[in-house]
């Protein structure tokens, strides 16, 4: 329809990583927001607090005591939802009362010593590091447990507890809902197509141009045609490869610049410490290192909430949780925004 | 495993209805809580409010005047997701960009005329009221429309912008995400077992009882064996029945009755207004009325998102959006949790 356009009229958009939809009503942007109002994030956090556990040098809630850390600093959850040994649950029998045993390790990796620094504001090679540390935990745990989910969930309003940079990597025994059911659309479109999905949509997206964020030669942003969040958005490598421990040391060296620029387009958009969970998905492990998994992609995916401004988030709730996800405006408006954003951080900005 | 025991080691337990696992690792309510608080939710609501737009009488943002309506009052929601015109994207081809159209309409329904009364607070006949508007509603636009959800987001931690007792009623030219997963859940159960898949696993659960919140002679509510959120629930009614406007006059009474069982319990939990997001889920109308829907059972889902206490929240975050969900107890300690709490509510309470 010639009159379509998609910044006033509501469509649908498909998720081939989901094999879902996505409702686009930008047009729901103009309306008055009389909702709730989140804390924005904290800005005054002490370079050291004596009494926050991931601090160098002080106690765990297990009674250990952190090295004198000087880069990152790896240690396991102190409270861990997956343990390396909890007993068979056995099974019901009944089709409706399936239960099966899940076993795993929850480790914690501190970013940098001190407390007042997030990834944006980190050095060039203080980033390499942790990346390097990725690797290093997804081929040690990946040796054996088919799944290595490495997540950051930043900010209180994503439920992060504790205001020193820091993520998590939970490994488990088993292949989890999200990524099992990314390796069954990735693998279906490979058949379909001989090229693996996220080869292809790169090569699409960095052509198009309209929902790239930020680009370097190895590396692409986009805010992905099928994005659910309003600022989400997609990492990817140009080149094809399976694992975050497949990167050669060029690639990581140009993972973390372009991390920087994405993390401070974010912390520019509203000025503010920029919530959002993060997490890197590669071909499955363990037992499937043996199998041929030339259809995965590595990539990570950002999930930041807000919407509106600092303090307006986007709810996820009655239609989104019973029907089917709803965003507000497009993902190439919000593409536009944030590519049109400085590269300085603001808090480092000449005035 | 002789050993096993749910509330001290994780497992998986599968969800028949999203064909999809949640991992469950109550341990970890034993960690304490360092995050996020919310604003507890606001008490003190005066029954009219000049600027309300839901309240009777005032004045909408498009220049409507509301009646003085003296039961329930339904609008078309005047920034509403989904418009009944809305042209047709036409799609790129590419199977990596494809779009369709989406089109609906979006109403609100008021409960009540006072903005200081909630669904388990109301007398009940007002309740059967209620009950018997949504199925007006979902006959009305089921007529033509394949999908009807009627959902109510209730407190602003759930993204409700306005304190006045109400629900939303999206109809669209689409089956949505979830009721197509759960249908092809529905019908492949149906096709194995030869019985729908809620009416035997609420004759399961009457049985079991461990799982069960409260019941009457026509109806069930349990916390599900799958559930995510906290203290989420599944209301069931025991007889077969496809949609809500098929529910007999008897049926709409013991069903006001056993919500104003469920939402007073729920509110005495934290002795406070308890948020949460709900909806039904019937079978497909408009062109789907005249197909064999018998695998469907109709169900309301109610998903709160409160933890710890009125102000600690579940984060469905990293974790749970880039693998799998995960809880933080089980769905049998909240079922008897639920079940143990006083029948009426801490506000008309003698003390
Ligand atoms: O329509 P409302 O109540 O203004 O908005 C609320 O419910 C909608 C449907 O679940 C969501 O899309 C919005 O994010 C939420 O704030
Ligand atoms: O482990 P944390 O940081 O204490 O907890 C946070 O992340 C977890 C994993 O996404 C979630 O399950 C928790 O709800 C959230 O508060």
């Amino acid at each position: 329809d010639p009159s379509f356009d998609p910044k006033e009229h509501q469509h649908l958009r498909y998720n081939p990583l989901r094999d879902s939809w996505v409702l686009v009503s930008a047009h729901r942007m103009k309306r008055p927001w009389a909702g709730q109002v989140e804390k924005p994030p904290e800005e005054q956090i002490p370079r050291y607090d004596p009494r926050n556990p991931l601090c160098p040098g002080n106690t765990r809630a297990n009674g250990e005591v952190n090295p004198s850390y000087d880069s990152t600093f790896v240690f396991e959850n102190d409270f861990p939802a997956l343990q390396p040994d909890a007993p068979d649950p056995g099974s019901d029998q009944h089709p409706l009362f399936q239960s099966k045993a899940a076993r795993g390790v929850c480790k914690v990796m501190c970013f940098h010593p001190w407390s007042d620094v997030t990834l944006p504001l980190m050095k060039h090679q203080e980033v390499v590091k942790v990346i390097d540390k990725w690797a290093e935990l997804s081929e040690e745990l990946g040796a054996t447990y088919p799944w290595v989910q490495i997540f950051e969930n930043k900010g209180a309003m994503m439920g992060c507890s504790n205001p020193h940079p820091h993520c998590q990597v939970w490994a488990s025994s088993f292949l989890p809902n999200e990524p099992a059911l990314s390796d069954r659309c990735q693998r279906a479109y490979f058949q379909n197509h001989g090229e693996p999905l996220l080869v292809q949509y790169a090569k699409q997206e960095a052509e198009k141009k309209e929902r790239v964020v930020v680009e370097n030669s190895d590396w692409l942003v986009v805010v992905p045609y099928w994005a659910t969040w309003p600022y989400q958005t997609l990492l990817l490598p140009r080149r094809h490869v399976l694992r975050i421990n497949d990167l050669t040391a060029e690639e990581r060296g140009s993972l973390a610049a372009i991390m920087k620029q994405l993390l401070t387009k974010y912390d520019n958009l509203f000025e503010v410490c920029f919530p959002y969970s993060m997490g890197w998905h590669g071909a499955p492990t363990g037992p499937h290192l043996k199998e041929d998994n030339s259809h995965w992609q590595l990539h990570a995916h950002y999930y930041p909430p807000l919407l509106r401004s600092a303090t307006v988030k986007k709810f996820m709730v009655g239609y989104e949780m019973l029907a089917q996800e709803q965003r507000d405006l497009t993902p190439e408006q919000a593409a536009q925004k944030l590519r049109n954003l400085p590269e300085e951080h603001y808090k480092t900005r000449a005035n």
